[in-house]
This record gives C-alpha cells, sequence and structure tokens, in this order.
C-alpha cells in the first residue's frame, strides 16, 4: 500500500472530502492538522502555496476538487461515461457558485460592506440557488448526481459544516432537508463513520 | 450530426472555450449571442439561470468548465490516465483561483473598496500565482498541462483576453510571453482560426 498523507488546517472545510474519500477507499493515510503558527513555515512546500494537500510515495497533489474527483475516480464512485461523468462535474461547479458567493460574504473586511452583501445574497442569490441545489439533490433520490452515490457527495458531505458556517442560514438543515440527509448518508457508511468516530472534532 | 447551440453574451469570455473546442472538433454549431436586453427572457429556459450553456439535440449542458471537460474528453484532449488528467484538472482550478480574485475586484461596487482590493491584488496575489501559471506553463512546452494540447488550453486560450481585462495589467503579455503565446497556439489550430476569423468581433 503507498504512504499517503493529508495536509490541511485544523477543520473540516476543503479538507475533509479528501479524507472522507481515502476512509472510504479503505485507505490509510497520515492525517496531518496544521497549526496556523506551523503554516507560515510549510507553505512554500505545497505547490500552490495552499491546502488541502494530498501527498502519495512523495508526490503531491493539490486543489480540492481535482483531488476529490482524482479519488473518485480511483474508488469507482463516477459515471459509465463522459454523459453521467459532466452531470457530476456540472453539480459540483454549481455547488462551488454558491459557496463563493457566500465566501465574498466571509472575506469582506468592511463590516457595512460585509452586511450590505450578505443581506444581497439572503435577498437574491440564495434562496434561489438553494432551491434549486435542493430540487437536484431531490430528483436524484437524495445524492447530487445519477440518483447514486458518487464523488461530489463526499465533497458535499466534507464541505456542508463549512457551507452552513459560511452561509449563516440558521434554518439551513430545516429548509432544505435534502442537504443535512445526504451529509448523514455518507457519514454513515461503515468505513467513512469509523474515520470519523476516531478523528479529531471541529465545528466545521 | 447533431443539433448543436452555444448559447452566451456578446463577448469571448467564458463562452469562447466552448466556441473553440466545438469549431477544434469539427462540430458545427449555432453561435447564439444574447444581447443583455433579450437575457431577462430567456435566462428561467437556462438550467441554472445563467450562461454559457451548450444544447445538443435539444439537452442543455451548463457550467463553463464541466462542458470544456466533457467536450474535451469528446474531442480527445485529455490524458492517457486519471494521473495526467489530474495534472488538467489541478491546473484549471488553479487559473480560477486567479480569475476568482480579479473577479472580486471587479464586481466590487465600492470604489474605495475596488481600488484597495486591487491594489492588495497587485501587491499580495498576482505577483506570485502569476509567476507561478507562467512557470507551469513553460514547463508543460507551452501548455497548461502534459506538455502537449489539451482542453485545458482551449479554456486559457478562450478566456485570456477577459483575463487580462479584468486584472487589469497592463504589460500582461510582456510580462509572462509563455500566456499570449499559448493563446496564440490554440488560436492558430487551422479549424480554431477559420472559426475566429469568422465570428463576430469582441475586445474580450
Ligand atoms: N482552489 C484551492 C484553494 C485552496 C485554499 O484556498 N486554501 C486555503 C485554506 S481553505 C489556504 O491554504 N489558505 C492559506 C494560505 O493561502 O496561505 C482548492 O480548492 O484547494
Ligand atoms: N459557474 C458558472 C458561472 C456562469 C456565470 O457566472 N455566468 C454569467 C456570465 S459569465 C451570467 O450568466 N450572468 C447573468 C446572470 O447571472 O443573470 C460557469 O462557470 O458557467
Amino acid at each position: 500500500m503507498p504512504t499517503v498523507k493529508v495536509y490541511y488546517f485544523q477543520v473540516k472545510a476543503a479538507g475533509e472530502s479528501i479524507r472522507l474519500l481515502l476512509a472510504y477507499g479503505g485507505q490509510e493515510f497520515e492525517d496531518i492538522r496544521v497549526a496556523r503558527e506551523d503554516w507560515p513555515e510549510l507553505k512554500p512546500s505545497m505547490p500552490f502555496g495552499q491546502m488541502p494537500v494530498l501527498e502519495i510515495d512523495g508526490k503531491k497533489y493539490a486543489q480540492t476538487i481535482a483531488i476529490a474527483r482524482y479519488l473518485g475516480r480511483k474508488y469507482g464512485l463516477v459515471g459509465k461515461d463522459i454523459e453521467e461523468d459532466f452531470q457530476i462535474d456540472q453539480i459540483i461547479e454549481f455547488f462551488n457558485d454558491i459557496r463563493i458567493k457566500a465566501a465574498s460574504v466571509f472575506y469582506e473586511t468592511d463590516e457595512n460592506m460585509k452586511a450590505k452583501k450578505q443581506e444581497e445574497n439572503e435577498k437574491n442569490h440564495y434562496p434561489v440557488m438553494l432551491k434549486k441545489l435542493d430540487e437536484i439533490i431531490t430528483k436524484n433520490k437524495g445524492h447530487m448526481a445519477l440518483g447514486k452515490l458518487t464523488w461530489a457527495d463526499f465533497v458535499f458531505a466534507g464541505m456542508y459544516d463549512a457551507f452552513k458556517f459560511l452561509l449563516k442560514i440558521s434554518d439551513l438543515d430545516e429548509k432544505y432537508p435534502s442537504f443535512k440527509k445526504l451529509q448523514e448518508k455518507v457519514l454513515s457508511i461503515p468505513k467513512v463513520k469509523a474515520y470519523c468516530d476516531e478523528a479529531p472534532k471541529s465545528d466545521f
């Protein structure tokens, strides 16, 4: 078995999808959770100066979604042809569109602008986008695509707590019940559950 | 041959990668360039209320990068295995990281904040990120990945004029000569050139 390491901060967020996929694949890995104060020293050794980074036998893989797709293909969590794979990629990008909207509020440093942007998102963007996402998951029998388990479900499940934190919509679970259910579905897969039970805890 | 349509605004930007890929594939398509004033009527008919959208025999495909990957696979512009495909996906996401940084300035409505963000990008982000991108393209013999033509090159070539416009770095072509050269390499492929020569002109 190859020697595998995952480098990420001490949160779930973007790194968790990768950890969950490896757990699903039965791949043991060193779960390196970098403290903020140790990051400046490590940063230059990462392909793009960022994390998460997956390392396999010394070879480094960067970029969350690229890694998730790679592991998804490795573990058979993909479609049967390019038409089906397209469905996975499409919903992943749409999920990303929502995350970008939320991140633009999160990274806003001016408090007035932050409040304004949050209001704008809550009024004009989140309702339409989240309803759409909920519809798609519901149509796909509780999955992101293809009506079955794919790597996109791991991306969603790994990021969902951070997604909730970013969106700041307190009743997200209740309003769009398909979201929490999808997360729970992934996290209850035995190998994934075993990993989560043992892993360090974090809020998002 | 299937009936293919591309819906996008009257610019190159995100839609152009798709147009260039179809031209490369020898696929005739209806190049539907939507005027801003006609958009509100069309918007609800699009999968996520946005463009670009590719339509093949009535079936709609959304999300730029998902479409580009799909066409790339169709036309053999991919790697030979998941390791190679990963290299393409990784650089695409990094290119996207730079675009997101630039877009966050572009969509800033407050003039003071806009100037501040542009300065921050020019000081702390663009130099490192663009140097990295330039190094990667140079290492890959003038391509985004794998040292050969892949669909990632079409994404870059199609978006480069919009990318320049967003970044507002006047000497981008001169500072990172690999960029312009890569765009020219793609645009000089005979079928691609034939399409561009006939297509409506736009600045970005
Ligand atoms: N596009 C990259 C973005 C990675 C990213 O933004 N990483 C952040 C943490 S989520 C990071 O490493 N921040 C520390 C830094 O940039 O120095 C991905 O999806 O992996
Ligand atoms: N993630 C999507 C984003 C698409 C997007 O932002 N489209 C813009 C134009 S570049 C649009 O349709 N804007 C009009 C609107 O949102 O009403 C993609 O990559 O295709």
